[in-house]
């Protein structure tokens, strides 16, 4: 298996082709996958925003003022508007913003970035990831990943994982199948799309690399059921429900 | 970059030579990083047991009773004692038990595996896996890490991270670097040993391949500072404190 980032992409701006931005620079072959990075995504789709044209509500100023409180931070409203406008549930609302996002991720200020977003104060995922996903592996023919870098829970740092998807199943489904010994198998459902997110972020990198495309070569998913079933429901989760039934002490 | 996993690797058994066993089969480069099922490196520590050779606690069958209540299926109160004898601090203990090992990990079950185990009931995780990274990496010259598949909050299914490492640092630190237009970066600290056992997990799978050993041929760390801050502590994982202020309401 192998992974390359594509070389001089240019800045994509709204309405940029990325399928032709691929096309230009390799050949895709038939085990390839094509993994963007979402902020190219939501930059071709105009997902912008500038903070002088939000107005904050007083559920959003009430947020910010206790983010501020308990992190000792500026917060602004205007921010906690837009990361509420971008959400469908809250999990935690101190000491970070976790929130869920309308097509179904779980993550801090719904995803919305700062960085690599000129000519704008915010940049939101896009809409519908893996919209975006199937119209890119219509285009290309190839499976397709939209990923976004994120923290997760008992763990430092951040790490790659996969928002949108097409063209492949995100899970390979181990379900019936033995050990080496003939044993029923412990895991059972391997999220093969958020192992290519993190496979890929090592290459796309957080910086200013200008490598939002990665293409892996010759992933194998194998004999293998598939299953969709990536952002867990509410009632299927029940870190979920721990959190919201929680209260920070701060 | 480029991912293979090596051919041809026997049934690892108690005191088994992992170094030897690659060696035999790779000439290892210097941008090469060595991936390794955390199952082969606890086979040959010997980190097998017996349910015979176990007796419950009136708090492991506490915690079994507990979870058959909750989950209508019969569970061993011995298994929940080689749990507890594995973990520091239980993070919930239904309707499972999650909890943390002693070299700081948040895994169910604390890791231990039924399959792929022959002649054994259980496979703990190794003692001490950055210990066991630092053994391999001394003798075969390149980083290595040491992986285990498992669950996560808020998605569905399993993915490969990394429990213990050496010879490179857990993450590359973006901080103080700038994205494209000259600002911060959002993401700062990147878990690069977690995407690296993702990576190698596409390739090692979950089941009677055989593969749990994988070489990342041509990874660039890149010019970072580098953090081996991978598990976090309690007082900085407010997402423990909510799980252990909460109780399971079944
Ligand atoms: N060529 C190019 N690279 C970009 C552009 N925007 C972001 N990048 C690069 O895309 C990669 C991922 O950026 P990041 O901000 O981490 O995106 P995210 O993980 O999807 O939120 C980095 O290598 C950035 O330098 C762009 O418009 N053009
Ligand atoms: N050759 C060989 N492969 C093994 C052995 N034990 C496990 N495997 C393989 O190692 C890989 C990982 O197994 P798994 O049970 O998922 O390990 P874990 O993720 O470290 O818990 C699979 O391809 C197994 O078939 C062994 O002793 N020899
Ligand atoms: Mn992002
Ligand atoms: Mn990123
Ligand atoms: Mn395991
Ligand atoms: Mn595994």
């Amino acid at each position: 298996m192998e992974l390359f980032a594509l070389a001089d992409v240019p800045e994509i701006r709204e309405g940029g082709d990325l399928a032709a931005v691929v096309e230009e620079r390799v050949d895709l072959r038939a085990d390839d996958v094509l993994c963007v990075a979402s902020t190219v995504v939501s930059k071709a789709e105009g997902r912008t925003v500038d903070l002088d044209d939000v107005t904050a509500s007083d559920r959003a100023r009430a947020i910010a003022q206790r983010l501020e409180d308990v992190t000792g931070e500026a917060k602004d409203p205007r921010f906690a508007q837009v990361v509420l406008d971008e959400s469908t549930d809250l999990v935690t609302e101190a000491p970070f913003l976790l929130t869920e996002t309308h097509f179904g991720h779980v993550t801090v200020n719904a995803g919305i970035d700062r960085s690599n977003v000129p000519e704008a104060d915010l940049l939101l995922l896009p809409e519908d990831p893996s919209g975006s996903a199937a119209r890119l592996h219509e285009e290309l023919g190839v499976p397709v990943v939209v990923t976004d870098t994120c923290g997760r829970p008992f763990r430092h740092g951040q790490r790659g994982v996969t928002i949108g998807w097409a063209g492949m199943s995100a899970s390979r489904d181990w379900r019936g199948e033995t050990d080496r010994d003939g044993r029923e198998l412990g895991v059972t459902v391997e999220s093969v799309v958020d192992e290519l997110a993190a496979a890929s972020n090592l290459l796309t990198g957080e910086g200013d690399g200008g490598t939002p495309l990665v293409v892996v070569r010759g992933f194998e998913f194998g004999d293998h059921d598939g299953s969709d079933n990536l952002f867990r429901e509410y009632d299927d989760d029940l870190i979920r429900q721990a959190l919201q039934a929680w209260e920070f002490p701060g």
